[in-house]
This record gives C-alpha cells, sequence and structure tokens, in this order.
C-alpha cells in the first residue's frame, strides 16, 4: 500500500520585507506614541482611527491602470456579489489618504475646521531593504477646512513640543519652513515674460491656448526643476546652476543634459535656495528680492512672515522653527507651506563616520486631497512624524530609559508546593511589583536561575523545605550578583552579599528595598 | 472635438464591513489597552508584535485548497519573482497563529517558558452584521512551553486582575473554568468499552486496526457531541438527551435525528453538564463519579482541582474563579483547561429587554500549534480579552468617564491679531490645559461659539480690542452656561454668571478654576 503523502511543514517566517518586535521594542514605541499623542491633544486634535483597508478606488493615487492595481500598495479583489464583480481593496499607505475618504464620508458631522491626529501601521508593497519594511508606524496630525496659515504656524509648534516631549533637547533640532509658493512664484515670473514677449499686445483667445500649453510644459518642468534643486546639497551652487542651464559633466566625465532655462531664472533658483539669513526677518527680506515680479511667489513669502511672527508670538524663536529655503524635500507634493523636522546632533554610520542624524518629521499644506470625492476644494496641512527613525535617533543618543525591566522570579524548589509560591506571587503583584512563578520544569534549578537571567530579573526568590520549616524566605539581588561576578574582588563580595534570608512575612519590603536601590 | 471623458468622482466609503472610529471611541480603547497591558506586564508577560501580513501557509487552518484561499481571510498574491509564483500572503485573523509562527521561527532566542502578549486588530473575511465588523481588536496573554496547569491557573486570576482594573466590579464577573480533558474521558471511557466488548482476549494487530478507525469515529463524534452539549441552555436537560440518543421533535414538529448513544454514556454527558456544585470541592467531587473510569477524564478532574487550590492560594477564591462543567463553548478547540469570562449584570438590549451581558473573554489550553511547524509538540495556553464587548459593557454601565474634553477655544474677534491669540493658547498648553484659537473664517462670530459648541469646549476666552485697550480678556464657562440655559430660573442665572472678565495675566489661572470647578 503506498504512503499517504505527508503534507510539508509551513515555514515559520515573516513574509518577505516584514519583522517581528519584541518586549522594548513594542512598549518603547508605544511610549513615544502615547507621548505625542498627548501633544496633539493639548493642541485640540481629536483622535481618528481609521481601518487598515480601504478601497482601493478611495485610496486613489494607485488607481487601477493595469489588471491588477498593486502598485505599490498591497491590493486584492473581493469575492463577487452574485454577478456584480467584487470591489478592489487595498492596505492603507499613509494616514493622509483615508483622512481625505474620512473627511469627505463624515464631513457634515465633524467640526469645521477638524483637527485630527491618527497613529498606526501602514503598508508598501516596495522592495524592501536594509531598515525598510512593507509595515511601518505613521504618526499624523492634520487640520482640514482651516485656510489661515496660523493653522500651519501652530502644527509646526506643535511638531517642536512633540520633539521634546519624546525626549530630543532644545538644540538637538530644528524645524525648517519653506514655502512652494515662492518657488512656483520664480517659475511663473519666468513664464509671464515668455508670454508678454509672445504677445506683446495682450493675450488673445488663440494666446490663451498657447497660454494653456505653456502652463503644461510649466508643470512638466517644475518637476524637473525640483528634482534638480534637490540635489543643491550634493552638486552645490555650481552644480545645480549646470543642470538647470545648459548641462553639466559628473565626475565619471559623462555629460548631464540640462534643462536649458536662461539665467536670470536659474539666478532666480540660486537666490532662493541661498536665501536663509542670519535672522528670519533677513531671509524674508532676501526672498521678497527673489520673488518680487510674480504675486503668488509675494504671498508665498507674506505667508513665510506671518508663520514667523505667529511662531515667536508663541514663544517658539528661531532656535527651534526657521524659514529656510534649502528645504526641497516636500515641495513637490504639498501646494504651500512645508515643513521638515531634522535632529541636528551626530551620531556614527555604519562605518563608524560622524553624520547628521537628518530628518524626522515633515508635512505641509496640501489643498486638493478632499476635492477627488466631492469636488469642492478643502484647504488642509498636516505633519507625520516617522516614529521609528525618532526611536533610533533616541537609542542612538542613549536616552531610551530601559523600562521593560524583567519580572521578580519566585523559583520551584518543591513542585508539591506550587501553591506556596503562586501566593508569593499573587502577593508581589498586588504591591505593583513585577512577579512571576517559574513554570518550566523545575528540576533542574540551574535552568531557573537562566531562565531568570534571560529574562533581566532583577530578583530571584528562593524557598526550600529547610526556608519553609524556619519561616523564611532565600532573596537573591540578580542585579548586584551580576555587578559583584564581573567587578568585585572576594573581599569586596564578602562585604556587599548579594543573597538575603528574611523572614517570610517580609518578602515584599525586601523585595521592594532591592527594586528601589537600582532604581 | 470630442470632449475627453471625466474620471467619475471615487466614492468616499469605508469597504463593506469596515468602520471609523472618533475621539473618545479610539482613547477609551486605548486606555482600555494600556491598563490590560499593564496587567499583563506585571505577570511577567513581554509584549509582542508582530505585523498585520502572514503567509498563507504560516498561518495555516486556511490552507489554500482551492484557487484563491481567501476563505475567512482577506489573502492575495505576491508578484511572481523571476519564473518563481508570488507567495500568498493574508491578513491575520487572530494572534495565535501569528504566535505559533513566532515561537517556530525564534525559539532559540526566547526564554523559555515564553509569556507574551499583544494587542492589536485582525480582520476576518466574512460577511459583516450589525456590531460585526471585518476589523476588529484582539488583546492576548499566552505562554508557550509551560506543561504545568499552573501556568492556566495564572491566567485565570490574571484575566480577574485585568477585569478588575479596567472598571469591572468585584461580583459583577465570574471566569468558570472547565476541562477538554473531562468531556474526552467520558467519550473514551465509552469506546474502550466498545473495544473491550469486541476484543474480550486482548487487543491483536489486526485490533488495533480497527481501534484506529474506533478512534477516527471518536473524533467524529466528539464534535458531534460538542455541538449537542453546546445547546444545552436552550434546550436543557431532556433535550440534551434526545439529541444525544434517539432524537427529538423539535417545536415545529420536525423531527430531528439523534446520535443514538447509549443511555449510560448520556447520563455521563448530562452528570458533566450538572457537575457544578455548591463549592468547587463539590463540583470536583462529582465530576470524579463523572469519569472514574477514564485515565484522562481522572487527570483532567485533577487538573481542575489543582487549579482551583492554586488560584485560592493566591486569593482568587470561588467569588471569582468557579470550576463550571457547563462552560461548553471553548472546548472544541482547546485540548485541556478551558476558561470564560463572564459580566455578571444584566443590561438592556435592543427591545429593552434585560439580558446578561454575557462573555467578554476566553482561552485556554491548546498544544499542538507549534507542532505544525517544528514537528515537536509544545504545550500552550493563553487568554484573549475581548476588549470592544468589554467597552460596550463599561458604556452599558456608565462606567466610562469622559476622558475625551474639549479643548478651550480662544475665539478670533480681530484677524489681524493672531499672534496675540497664538500667545494665549501657547501660555494655557504650556499649563497643561488643552486648548486651541479657532482657525475657520472668523466673521461670524456666531459660528465661532457654534465650533465651541460641536467641540464640547469647557472655556471659550474673547478678547476684543475694547478688552485689549483695558487689558482684560472674557472668560465665558460654557459648561455653566449650558446647564444654566437649560435650567436656572432667571434669579439663579444672577447669581451664577457664567462669564468673567479677569486681567490679561490671569487668564491661565482663571481657567484652572473653571476647569477644576467642572472635574
Amino acid at each position: 500500500m503506498a504512503k499517504p503523502k505527508k503534507t510539508p511543514r509551513p515555514r515559520a517566517e515573516t513574509p518577505k520585507g516584514f519583522r517581528d518586535y519584541f518586549g522594548a521594542e513594542v512598549t518603547h514605541r508605544a511610549g513615544m506614541l502615547r507621548k505625542i499623542a498627548a501633544v496633539y491633544e493639548r493642541y485640540g486634535f481629536d483622535a481618528l482611527e481609521s481601518s487598515g483597508v480601504e478601497t482601493v478606488e478611495a485610496l486613489g493615487k494607485f488607481l487601477p491602470d493595469v489588471d491588477r492595481p498593486n502598485e505599490g500598495v498591497f491590493a486584492w479583489q473581493e469575492d463577487a456579489d452574485l454577478d456584480k464583480p467584487g470591489d478592489w481593496l487595498a492596505l492603507r499607505y499613509d494616514l493622509t489618504a483615508p483622512l481625505a475618504r474620512v473627511y469627505a464620508q463624515h464631513r457634515n458631522d465633524l467640526p469645521n475646521p477638524y483637527r485630527r491626529y491618527a497613529m498606526g501601521p501602514v503598508w508598501r508593497n516596495e522592495k524592501p531593504g536594509p531598515g525598510r519594511f512593507r509595515q511601518f508606524y505613521q504618526c499624523d496630525a492634520d487640520t482640514v477646512g482651516a485656510p489661515s496659515v496660523a493653522a500651519d504656524a501652530e502644527i509646526c509648534a506643535m511638531l517642536a513640543d512633540c520633539l521634546e516631549e519624546v525626549g530630543i533637547e532644545r538644540n538637538d533640532y530644528v524645524v525648517r519652513v519653506n514655502n512652494r509658493k515662492v518657488l512656483n512664484g520664480i517659475i511663473e515670473s519666468m513664464f509671464e515674460n515668455q508670454l508678454n514677449n509672445a504677445f506683446p499686445d495682450g493675450i488673445s483667445k488663440q494666446g490663451l491656448q498657447s497660454g494653456d500649453v505653456l502652463r503644461e510644459r510649466m508643470n512638466a518642468l517644475t518637476d524637473d526643476v525640483l528634482r534638480t534643486l534637490d540635489k543643491h546639497d550634493k552638486v552645490g551652487d555650481i552644480g545645480v546652476a549646470e543642470l538647470l542651464g545648459n548641462g553639466r559633466k559628473d565626475q565619471s566625465g559623462a555629460f548631464i543634459e540640462g534643462l536649458g532655462l536662461p539665467s536670470y531664472i536659474i539666478e532666480g533658483f540660486l537666490a532662493f535656495l541661498n536665501a536663509k539669513g542670519a535672522t528670519n526677518k533677513k531671509t524674508i527680506m532676501q526672498l521678497h528680492r527673489v520673488v518680487e515680479n510674480s504675486q503668488v511667489g509675494r504671498e508665498g513669502v507674506d505667508e513665510l512672515e506671518t508663520i514667523a511672527d505667529l511662531l515667536a508670538a508663541g514663544g517658539y524663536g528661531p532656535d527651534r522653527i526657521v524659514i529656510d529655503p534649502s528645504v526641497v524635500r516636500g515641495l513637490g507634493y504639498y501646494t504651500g507651506p512645508v515643513f521638515e523636522a531634522e535632529l541636528t546632533f551626530e551620531i556614527k554610520d555604519e562605518k563608524g563616520r560622524p553624520r547628521n542624524f537628518g530628518s524626522v518629521a515633515g508635512g505641509g499644506r496640501y489643498d486638493d486631497l478632499v476635492k477627488r470625492f466631492t469636488g469642492q476644494a478643502v484647504p488642509a496641512t498636516g505633519v507625520s512624524i516617522g516614529v521609528d527613525r525618532l526611536l533610533a535617533a533616541l537609542h542612538a543618543k542613549g536616552r531610551l530609559e530601559d523600562t521593560a525591566r524583567g519580572p521578580v522570579v519566585v523559583t520551584v524548589m518543591d513542585r508539591d508546593r506550587m501553591a506556596d509560591y503562586q501566593a508569593m506571587v499573587a502577593e508581589l503583584r498586588q504591591a505593583g511589583i513585577r512577579a512571576e512563578v517559574y513554570l518550566g520544569n523545575p528540576k533542574n534549578f540551574g535552568n531557573q536561575l537562566k531562565y531568570a537571567d534571560k529574562r533581566s530579573s532583577p530578583v530571584a526568590v528562593i524557598e526550600g523545605g529547610d526556608e519553609q520549616a524556619r519561616g523564611v524566605v532565600q532573596i537573591k539581588d540578580l542585579i548586584l550578583g551580576a555587578q559583584i561576578a564581573e567587578n568585585a574582588t572576594l573581599e569586596e563580595w564578602k562585604d556587599r552579599p548579594s543573597q538575603y534570608e528574611v523572614p517570610r512575612d517580609q518578602l515584599v519590603a525586601k523585595v521592594r528595598e532591592i527594586l528601589d536601590l537600582h532604581g
């Protein structure tokens, strides 16, 4: 008789690009989210929790243009319902797209403006890399329905408060603020000039159509300009000028085509990037000079000035929040003010070289997200804090206290006396002390102490038959024991015993004393 | 020229069976999870957070037997990698299957036994119903690698502590404990008898094979028996006896086939269901009588006795935790002790009729989950708390304090003085008071007060040009204002003004005073 084919055992593996988080990794993150939520609440933001699953239609951006619309997202099709094909569903890839859907769906019941915060996992169907995972946390706050830049200013202040609340010290961070409108102003003034040159007598109907074509060219060009400006910290003023102009030879000698912009425009962009002065006031003055010919550009600079004034009034001076036109990241996505929080201290990279820690949060104004659903533009601005990067920063600075202390372990000397040991842990727990009975096979006492070691237990409790008969327990200070084992001479060891015999009814008091000793 | 076809606007809707949670719904749940986590930690359990996505292979249970393995789960196939077909991935449907995977994957690095807790959303691809959603929270604690029922006892005690910690009072709940082994014992003794009758001279090789067949029949029968016993609270002793025996006519007159079991076995089951005595001791005695002929049955009763003893030693008496053989739910899934926490107070159902609130948590011992991966059986026991049901219970009892108080709203009387208003909220926030400036269009002052009302703001602050000139602010107690508007006579209204004028530098102190007044 043929043996029935055995099903192979399943592999015990996380899917590629996912990971598990253990102990302190979980509690530290939870603690950080709790602190950030408290700041968000203090600023009047309300919690919102939408589900991880949305319709692909509502998420947008990754709309299906192929049979399987999972470019960048995890998506699947619902089972068909009778003869109606099932909806495509997907895991959310951020917390902003769901906010737009929630706001459009519930806008009649929500306060206006609507301040909300949200925190939770998001998923990206991307190639995982070192330190890049396909599920990670976001922690956002947004104000929907407030056109005033007072809303943007407030979010910058809140971001600074959040960083300090989680343990980043003043002067270890800076929130930089820029405005997409200033960039738009420079580009627009260039095209205005072209229009004026082409139609010196005013714009006819035909001219307007040419204007539409110009506008399309302008949008396309804007993307190219953004990509180029973003290289400023690598290639410097001259490199950017070449890339915006007639092209540039890179280090390998290869020639990179330029965008072919006229010099006066290139000068405008460089002046924009370098407009940061010693004070916010100076920066504003220099920006005004850059965009003096463009209405939207002047508006953008005025907004930055208002933001700086509002922040100063709230006590958030340029030691914490600065107007900085070199912030290019984010300019592509946002429509108005953009902000980025950077940690300014140095850490060592993988190769031990010092480098700046860099950005841990970013945000800005995006005024078109709700319009997709309702047809009406709804102004919105918000921030997203990179919780995992922030945790890494605190870790690098040694600022994550090891709150995750192991439990007191009550060892099992006599398995028939389990009830007595359970009574001990119950007493300890009722006193608020983390404690457990050893629940493995108690035969080998060494295994029990190894277990306590693996759990980072501060204290082990021992009560054998002899102790029971005498009404006492042995209490081992495992932290002190480890210190002694590492450092002490025999003399010191004798002076500082790490094991104490106390009457049974002083168990809790003695354990508490040892725990307090180690802080 | 044909107009380009417009893309229709996306629907702003959650997918079917999903929902959004707002404000206090989110913070109450977060608060409850925090309290439960604190108890779990106190018992020595460590946090674990695995990702929402697992391979279908690792999740098990819902393994693909069709082309699309999403029966009950949300599943999708990864993109193919070169010519290798992509893995099937799925959203986790509980926290236990991922635990088994995590334990199998990391077992060499984990302490043994491994106590872990986990909390987070899980997803079920099921038909949604009223109050049943396709994403919901679970909140589990499990001990893996501890064969001793001391681990089960501990989890029962922890469950009781959790309920009290979140606000369920003593005597408003009971944790009932049963044991699958007792049921197995009754069934086994029946088949033992059959085997003995068939092979009075001992079991030959051929007999063993017949034994295998019997064992298969036994397993199939067990499922049927469980389904029948679960109807005990509806059909009573006689109904169960009929359904286990020769069949039963239901209320409509239709005949339901019975399982055809012999009377002495049926009596065993009924004795089992009704074995609960006035004390745990009595219950144990009566159970012993039921299973005296079965080794596994006696073992099961002994385990229950040990659990009761251990719990009593820890101070968890039968006012909180009772041995109760009528707990049938869970017997099917688990292999040893099972437990269920029930809230014993009455609430009103949709039709205003009083009913018991019922079960809010359950768990038990399952010893085979890790074996799928490693081939080695690993004992495990755990509990899952139904957070959303528990929240509903606290809500029904009026025990969820409305912690989500709205922010103090600083109104905008003069939009050019936004910086002054920002300074006010900054002061309030620095004093730890939830506060915000009104960020909508300030033109219509009535809208600002309507907004404050919608936010449940306790206080509104008003400073117009007149106030500014005199160095004062107006502070409106909105809670008192609402009370007065509802209840007070004109006389009382005069005695208890709800608006105060204070010097600008006493803003924070006065707001604090009003907040303290309202608790």
